[in-house]
């Protein structure tokens, strides 16, 4: 089935809000760290001591290079006029979607516990929000992998 | 779109598969405990005790729930021949596989980081070996998803 105008206006703009999302999300996550007073002097806590952390970032650079790409596609195509790549649009969103999804879920999760455990001030703060952002992005890819699930030419 | 036999079968064993890993990575967890000597007096860990595996197990729970209710549906559909409803299955495998990837991602880096942080033995083995049967959960119910994603009758 070809996609509509109005889904492919609508996939565009999630798009831009995805990448727009995830950028924001990237670089409070990245510029976050705590500078803690030990007894061996001033230690600097960053974001990638939190092991979890690394692996939120890298779905957050995924999550972006995926949707650059497909804006490329996206653009292309309405330049073109083609359908552009229905299956690649299907299997890339759902795959996408669950990357960001897990990379919410690490987030949230350690957050939540290592807040009991340390006390780091507005560390935990501020990468709570960045995962938070990560989360909206991640609502956007769902919503757009239901859009391309609904474009899927059908096998019979 | 009819969903072909074949959809039907492979929809129907990879409901079990989820429903019983589910149970199997449920037992695992909520049996996972680990007693501490403290000064004062054993303390008692479990599972519960770390945020984030409250929050792993309501996505176990709700994974059977819903695994449960499709499998008497598909059951149901067999035995009547009808078509079963097909924008309910792709919403519902949507939705759940999301949940599952978050609980998954949530016990993923909550158990990496409270291993480097807390020295409990196997509790994170154990913890840890509950959250892979919840990924394989996962799997199969993106499978799922992807299957109900290809049954989607169009609009137009």
């Amino acid at each position: 089935m070809a996609k509509s105008t109005a889904s492919k206006v609508a996939s565009l703009v999630l798009r831009i809000l995805t990448i727009v999302l995830l950028l924001i999300s990237l670089i409070v996550l990245t510029t976050t760290s705590k500078t803690v007073e030990t007894d061996s002097g001033d230690l600097r806590l960053r974001f990638n001591d939190i092991i979890a952390y690394r692996y939120v970032l890298f779905t957050m650079v995924i999550g972006v290079a995926y949707s650059l790409l497909q804006l490329a596609f996206t653009i292309f195509s309405v330049i073109s006029g083609s359908e552009g790549n229905l299956i690649f649009d299907f299997y890339g969103d759902k795959i996408i979607s669950y990357v960001l999804a897990t990379g919410a879920g690490a987030g949230f999760g350690v957050t939540n516990d290592m807040k009991q455990l340390l006390e780091l001030g507005n560390f935990f703060e501020k990468s709570y929000a960045s995962i938070s952002l990560l989360f909206l992005a991640f609502i956007c890819t769902a919503v757009l992998s239901v859009l391309s699930s609904y474009a899927l030419p059908k096998p019979l």
